[in-house]
């Protein structure tokens, strides 16, 4: 065994970086990530994610299962259609009809799982060692007659007994597979454990890794694995799969690429690749996510705000722009000055040092409320703080939103400038009806777009309160708001408003005539 | 360095489990955790927090940052009345004035940040090594001197000049601090560096690891810096801090515990501490998080449901129980006999094989479709596959609710058995106005209980489609329900009145009389 961390201190993963052999990707996020609960993948969804993940140079995809049913062969097929650059594969059990439904299904190779531990051989499958080494080597030796690639796991691998595992996939390889697949399958080993079995399998000849994160040590364990000689890594985008999911994929790449310099996929469409999968699964990305959650390149603190506004990499190990990703700064409780004069440019207001002063106190306080500090959070305390009055433009006089059996109806009642506007909408619930009455009351020269509206889930019970947050554009201005209430439709509305009245603001005349450097909006120093 | 892979095979953390020294915690969930961007606690919720963790047994607890402002420090001092058994500490930049605040908050120790990288010395706070050696021990001296537990970390420490850290380090421990801290503050390190970096550090005498997962390491350097020497390990409960937040505690504390026989916590709290943090930072768990996500020990698939209820560890590398939780089994795309046979007998409906064939087929049918098959769906496919009518007890004629600047109000036509009744509600919004008068409408009567109202996260645009998931109850019998539609409040009301339909129907006189061995849906087999 090789003294992992006593090697090359700069590199010691070099040796794979250097020699021909490079580390490559199975993705399985059409299979075992469609395995986690409440996940179902339609067969379009499928397709765009298979073409996604072969624009982002990934080797292998497995499509899905196809002893799983008919639904799921015509998927699998959509995705073998595609011809594809990477070699595309199918899930099979142990079993002769599960390669030819998946041959049905015109695959370039098949992932076959037998029993490994003898928790699954005798409790689950109840079958004997000798059996399931038997027919493993049949089965190899008929799937390499059909010319498919050919890989080999140890379901439970990492619970099995090391000597039969290592009985079985020399049976398996001296039977034509092209590799054996060490699996932690329910995420249960150490890296220690994981670098012993791996290290053996790796002696009899090329083997893939297939991790779980059910202690949180899915990436130790791939990254272990590696060390012991795999060189195919198993794992699903965002890391979906079954239970705690298996190790996700774009934090392999982005680890081998930053840490070792060994590259293994486009880093730039990770985050595209990463909307795509959670959009089509619905499990949505935890804002603390490695690489691809929406606080990844955030920075709200104080001291990080400053930090990054001097140097980009202050606090950050890599640029957003490596996984196709932007840089954010937002504004909370632990605001610094710097930060927020920043934020204030933005909306070109300018302000002395002592009223900076006074903004950052007050953007702190506001935080401390528990509250996210927006844009019009911000604006609205650099107007207290200047004394200037506050000039709306739009302002909501009254809302009645009806829905429940017939068609959604809304009706508003605005102040727009000096007239008194009232419209009605229709729409596909009470906020939609609601807003297209907001729409029509506003008229078309507003010409704001609204980019972005959501909702937090709501959780505990009816009259929980429900914060909606939304962007608002106008040619190249954006403005972010954040509303809270027990009634959604008003929440909405009043979001909408609001951006709407900061971002039709800059449209005044009297604002036009300013030169940017002036302080567009009043200032006294 | 040590051969750490090929040291003790059964447990190479052994010599840190056997000797007197231990792993210790500490939390800052409620310092670095907090400064994760949108997030704030206010002064009962960091109480509420800090007082979980010290019944869960953790050791060190760092309850914000003294020098935040006045509201953080009236925070801390919540914390620290509470007179806990862990030690409570609170962050300190490199300036005296921030350890006078500290102790004017009453903690019984600082953690002392000073720069450690040139990045961080020239280019942020712009100043010289010297002068932060210098600094460093005149300010631990200061913090001993009021009798303080003192720990030094050199930000930016991965980054940093090693032979500078060990000078700075060197200098903070001859002046009296207890221990010396690594910092991997933007997550950029591999485990090898990690591993070399910490084993310096611990030359000199304790040592700390605090680390960040922004390749998706954190949990694997924190496990190289134990094998390096470290015994205290900084981390956050979620895993939630600065961009993709730092190491998860609750799987350093699982991994520690199931890996190694390593105790750091008392493990049954980490549900409910979870839960507790989720709250009150608004920040949602996700499914696939190890350990406390949703889906953590959840089981979907026909292969790992059957095999789980032969044997309840198939398919978990540790039971639920440990860490305060339970076992689920739920249907979807990939289910198969032995689970929806398990889930039809919760809710007392026999099935023939044939039925039972046939029930699978539709359940993975409507899975296909992107759909949670819940126990409404489950129940609806057997009595068609059953041929039962469905007697339905409750249904839903008509439904009008209005909200906007009033007072939000609903009214509903329902048939409840053989009599239609109609009744109105108010509530704080439109589903919570709509969901009284169903209330109202159903009578206190029914006796059922909404456990729980879920909506998911809505994003794209206001005319979104939403999901509603309801489980309400009654006696022991429990029904999960989803609908989807753009209207939220028709939404929220249908899935209500199809669960209270379901409990209802068990009411029955005719089913009263039946045994539960019967069958007590029409059985035919």
């Amino acid at each position: 065994m090789v003294d992992l961390f006593g090697g090359n201190p700069d590199n010691p993963l070099a040796s794979i970086a250097d020699s021909d052999e490079t580390v490559q990707l199975l993705d399985t996020t059409l299979r075992d990530g469609e395995q986690a609960p409440g996940v179902s993948l339609m067969p379009e969804e499928k397709a765009d994610i298979a073409r996604s993940l072969d624009r982002a140079g990934i080797g292998f995809i497995e499509a899905g299962s196809a002893c799983t049913g008919e639904g799921e062969r015509e998927t699998i097929r959509r995705v073998t259609d595609l011809d594809l650059g990477a070699t595309v594969t199918s899930f099979a059990r142990g079993i002769r009809n599960d390669i030819d439904l998946a041959l049905d299904c015109g695959v370039d190779g098949v992932t076959i799982v037998v029993p490994g531990s003898d928790k699954h051989i005798e409790r689950k499958v109840g079958t004997t060692h000798d059996e399931v080494v038997e027919t493993t080597g049949d089965l190899v030796a008929y799937a390499k007659d059909h010319d498919l690639w050919v890989e080999v796991i140890g379901e439970d691998g990492s619970r099995a007994d090391l000597d039969f595992l290592e009985r079985l996939m020399g049976e398996a390889l001296d039977a034509g597979a092209d590799r054996s697949c060490y699996a932690d399958t329910v995420g249960h080993a150490t890296p220690e454990k994981t670098y012993e079995y791996v290290s053996r399998l790796a002696e009899l000849g090329p083997v893939s890794t297939h991790t779980h994160d059910d202690l949180g040590f899915g990436l130790t364990n791939a990254w272990a694995s590696l060390h012991a000689g795999a060189d195919l890594v198993h794992g699903t985008i965002n890391g979906i799969g079954e239970r705690a999911g298996n190790v996700a994929l774009e934090e392999v790449a982005i680890a081998l690429a930053h840490g070792y310099g060994i590259e293994t996929m486009n880093l730039e469409t990770v985050y595209d690749l990463s909307k795509r999968v959670s959009h089509a699964t619905g499990v949505p990305l935890p804002p603390n996510k490695a690489v691809v959650g929406e606080n990844a390149f955030t920075h709200e603190s104080g001291i990080h705000t400053d930090g990054t506004l001097k140097d980009d990499a202050m606090y950050e190990p890599y640029p957003p722009e490596t996984v196709g990703r932007e840089r954010r700064l937002v504004l909370g409780k632990h605001a610094g000055a710097a930060g927020v004069r920043a934020a204030l440019e933005e909306h070109d207001v300018s302000v002395s040092e002592g009223e900076l002063k006074s903004i950052v106190e007050r953007v702190k306080r506001l935080g401390d409320r528990d509250k996210r500090v927006t844009d019009a959070d911000l604006l609205a305390i650099a107007e207290a703080v200047q004394g200037r009055e506050r000039d709306r433009h739009v302002e909501l006089l009254d809302l009645t939103a009806a829905s429940g059996g017939g068609t959604p109806t809304a009706s508003v009642r605005l102040r727009v400038g000096d007239e008194e506007r009232v419209a009605s909408g229709t729409g596909s619930g009470p906020v939609d009806a609601a807003i297209e009455a907001v729409r029509a009351a506003v008229g078309a020269d507003a010409n704001a777009q609204l980019d972005s509206y959501h909702v937090d889930a709501i959780t505990g019970g009816t009259d929980a309160v429900v914060t909606v947050e939304v962007e608002m554009s106008k040619g190249d201005r954006t403005v972010s708001v954040a509303t809270s209430d027990s009634d959604i439709t008003l929440c909405s509305v009043e979001a909408m408003i609001e951006a709407l009245d900061r971002l039709l603001a800059n449209d005044r005349p009297d604002r036009d005539d300013a030169e940017p450097e002036d302080a567009t909006l009043a200032d006294d120093d």
